[in-house]
């Protein structure tokens, strides 16, 4: 396989977007990261999606971006792996320029949800379970999740107040991310008087239903060396599934996809949990993050709450995770957010994270998780 | 690029399948072909489909079918380029093995159109064109192309009943198509009595909305050594789109998403149109055969109804078209149609194709095209 590089990130803020459509924060996003690799015009596009059709009517939104953003008779088509399309376009866009088929191509990612009824996209994103054996006897998303918290919270006879510390840090990191949706700090007390969901799930355990675009510029060595003297290689791209229902798993608290995923990336690096220097965890709700730091390897199962707990996620830690906000605190535009987790890792391993900025960074990880754990992608990066 | 071979072929047949959820004819049709092959598990799963969010509330599509195929923790993800999505599948898993990541994936396409009332059905569909231009002011994605329809008349000063060539030829080739949906001949007679959909359009001219799945394996040169003596190889492979929108084109009738797929197909192929023994077309409206037939080179502009008048398109003919009886009277499950054209482009190489054997085959074109034309994927297949 040929080598492939990052050389260009483009992004919107995340947030409630209602005065803009759908296909100009797309084409926004890939722009603005056409513009950062200093190219015309990408060779390829492929873009992360996951509800165009149901909250926009919208299909065949490769098409439509690769249109507006004014990409000509470009190849282009949409990924769509739920709350990971976003991570699962960056893989696309990697085996294209890998495969030798492009040279320069752009991973995009971008969704809009607020503008059905939140009811609506309640429904829609229950989607990413299972609609026949799940979704269809009423159980929402963040319900299927709540299982799952509930479980953890049983089995490893931990607090519920203890998952406060992915929040707690992700809003912290948000604080200097401009294109954040919470930028204001949270507490402990915050975490412990927020309002239930899904119990035990809170509003503070829960990434917010957002609008927003990311896109990557992806090409070979040569046009890398070209292009930029600081670009950013791949060593690692792997996409794995589990079942697709949380009942047919023999261990649910064992994310056998974010597992694989996680493995065949370090694998194909060359590198362990040892090496990562920060990781860009899919947040979505805090028990996911928890989820996958030990699906990853990065602690013993069962370990995660301690491990945060003790001050090793935080951007001085051992291990910083969700460094510009993650998905709680910068938002979860859900087929973006993958795209955006990469964005943010680029902007660390070439130093430009503000306030947030891990010092003296060399290698990150990526990891975008759609349906219930039921699917995972994850990208190492090294600068 | 490392080569890619077609090594098995599975499908369901075309048809309402009210009794048959989406999962198991995307299982079936990927399992029809994992047998074929005689393969165990292939790595990686791409699936081609339009509509799963808005027909079946179901999104995740690849973990889905991964998971009920027997397929376990591969790697697996949705393809959409609206009506080509199965052309796009096909093009994703080329992409795949192409690159080395993978030795043996699937692609397949899967669409069930037939549960909702025919109005929510529409209106899906007219996602395939542009929502906020287009489809927002109440124009059907049947309306649209009778439009185009409507312009090749005017243009080339044709008969609306020469249209009929087309509808012919493809009822005739199903015959022989136990997987086909209309196996019964039609008339000229027929033709000239079909109501109205959207004038010109007539309900002959049209493709039914339909359900099935059909998939392909493909794999690398070593592989396909290993696995078959009657592999094909994929010679050249192209995706390209055009604006979105029928009303940002400078020529309307030129199709540039086509011309400039087939052309980057015949490109790497190393071969011309003379070179194609037959051609898989995408006859979704008659008016699509004819200018697929013009914007592929096979004949020139407006060149397309005396062609198929003068019996060139038949089994016989000088240029075969639809030659299993094509979206026309096999029937068009949208995002599966791509995959069944490439399954019965293998069927026909490896002489499997009964009544309607194409004789000597060698070189085969199928075109997946998505949208007005917006979006188109060639493929050049060869024995």
């Amino acid at each position: 396989m040929r080598e492939v590089y990052i050389v260009g990130i483009g992004q919107t803020p995340v947030d409630e977007h209602w005065d803009r459509p759908l296909r100009e924060l797309g084409a926004d996003a890939a722009n603005a990261a056409v513009k950062d690799a200093k190219i015309d015009c990408p060779q390829a596009l492929f873009v992360g999606n996951m509800l165009s059709g149901c909250t926009c009517g919208q299909e065949n939104l490769g098409t439509v971006i690769a249109d507006f953003a004014g990409f000509n008779g470009i190849e282009a088509m949409k990924i769509e792996t739920a709350c990971a399309s976003g991570g699962a376009a960056v893989r696309a866009a990697y085996l294209a320029v890998a495969s030798g088929a492009h040279d320069v191509v752009v991973a995009l990612g971008v969704e809009k949800l607020t503008d059905l009824p939140i009811e609506g996209t309640t429904a829609a994103l229950a989607g990413a379970a299972d609609a026949d054996y799940e979704a269809a006897h009423g159980v929402t998303f963040t319900a299927l999740n709540a299982l799952m918290m509930r479980l953890y919270i049983e089995r490893y006879r931990v607090r519920k107040d203890d998952f406060a510390a992915f929040v707690i840090n992700a809003h912290n990191h948000a604080k200097s991310n401009p294109n954040a949706m919470f930028r204001r700090p949270v507490t402990l007390e915050d975490y412990a008087r927020s309002p239930m969901v899904a119990e035990p799930i809170c509003i503070l355990d829960s990434s917010p239903v957002a609008d927003g675009a990311a896109a990557v510029v992806l090409c070979s060595a040569d046009r890398a060396r070209a292009l930029s003297d600081q670009s950013i290689r791949i060593l690692g791209s792997a996409l794995a599934t589990d079942t697709i229902g949380l009942g047919s798993r023999r261990e649910t608290l064992r994310c056998e996809a974010i597992r694989r995923s996680a493995q065949l990336a370090f694998k194909q690096a060359g590198v362990g949990p040892q090496d990562i220097d920060f990781v860009e965890l899919h947040d979505a709700f805090s028990i996911v993050a928890a989820l996958s730091l030990e699906a990853s390897g990065f602690v013993k199962d069962g370990q995660a709450l301690p491990f945060a707990l003790e001050g090793n996620i935080g951007i001085a830690g051992a291990l910083p995770c969700s460094t510009r906000g993650g998905l709680k605190a910068r938002g979860h535009p859900v087929g973006a957010s993958g795209v955006y987790q990469v964005v943010e890792a680029v902007q660390q391993l070439r130093g430009q994270a503000g306030d947030s900025q891990v010092k003296g960074c060399r290698v990150a990880m990526t990891q975008s998780v759609g349906g219930l754990a039921s699917v995972a992608v994850t990208h190492i990066l090294g600068a």
